[in-house]
């Protein structure tokens, strides 16, 4: 094994202005609380038996294994959304599921959608789900802005 | 040297319709084998003397470096392919050299493509080539629909 | 911690013409000093104390965390350039800040800009900068180029 494997995770989300889409996407992290980690991006699996916590602090400059949506607009007015969102198995052996998903649109509809992304992917799995949690977060664009959902993996 | 450098590889590939973009490549992972991993993608290098092996379960949840292509499309009809290519070098002290490249299109195009600029980039570092493999895919698109070929990096 | 944290870290930049975007952008990693090594992608922080160093030669194969930016054009004449910026912080038990920024245009322009969009940054954290350092990179295109400007973290 290259990597350790994760053993706990959390939920995340933020939004915000910013100078420019990337000072947008930095200001959304830190809104989210994760603003000074170094975030590796990567799909989707939450290892089995990894257990969800709240969000800690992460010492500054970590590299945190994370899956997360994002998007940026600067079409002024426009409402725009991410969402994750995580199913957990019945049988605790078998490994969990994230998704995620950004569009121009509100909260409700992103987090809905990410939901039955979600489902989607257990039922190609063939797996029970014990639990679905999600995280959504909308924000309607002044200038420049972004928003961020995310699950971050930990040890 | 902040994560260990991998010993071994192997090739996969895979294609899948889904009910999202998302849904698609994550059936596409499925169909590849490494379904229940957390792909952390990398620029594509094979470590000197790092060995091909046949493909392994990894296990769930765990992290991977994987240098990978990958193409989803909702045009029903449409023909999509992914293909990643490994060229060794003669000399083992240097490095190989991994492609990666996803077109619309059939997989002999595609996976002559990609075997042509692993040739293009081992010429560029003045190595001769002892092994070029590779692997591809194609999938004719239904609704949505995703294709996928990756090498995987393990210890 | 499932990684690492870097301890140091370098500024490096680089431009290729290439046979396809990828072989460019292989290209401009080769001129950076860093092309045979497998990058990371990571957003953008400089962990508290990490130091400066000259580039070093990474181990060939090696996977690298990186902040990087990188742009491919294939249209003859234009001009594309990459840059990236390092602010520290005058407290040293706080995180400096990467940003990364690439654009057609100048690299004089990009450059300015990416420096802007850390000062930004830093502003939002509320945190004094003690160093300001970037470094960037121009290209005119032939055929098909890419540009590339990293900062490197290591251990």
């Amino acid at each position: 094994m290259i990597f350790k494997t994760p053993t706990h995770y959390f939920l995340v989300a933020g939004a915000s202005e910013g100078f420019t889409p990337l000072n947008a996407f930095d200001g959304a992290l830190l809104q989210a609380g994760i603003g000074d980690t170094n975030l590796v991006k990567m799909s989707s699996i939450v290892p089995p038996r990894c257990i969800r916590i709240d969000p800690i602090r992460i010492p500054p400059g970590s590299l945190v294994p994370t899956a997360y949506a994002s998007i940026t607009c600067d079409i002024p007015g426009e409402m725009i959304s991410s969402a994750v969102a995580v199913a957990l198995p019945e049988d605790p052996v078998h490994a969990g599921l994230i998704m995620e998903y950004s569009a121009r649109g509100n909260r409700r509809d992103v987090e809905e959608m990410v939901r039955n992304m979600t489902l989607e992917g257990m039922k190609l799995r063939g797996r029970k789900i014990k639990d679905l949690s999600s995280i959504a977060i909308e924000h309607q664009v002044k200038k420049i802005a972004a928003t961020f959902a995310a699950v971050v993996l930990w040890d």
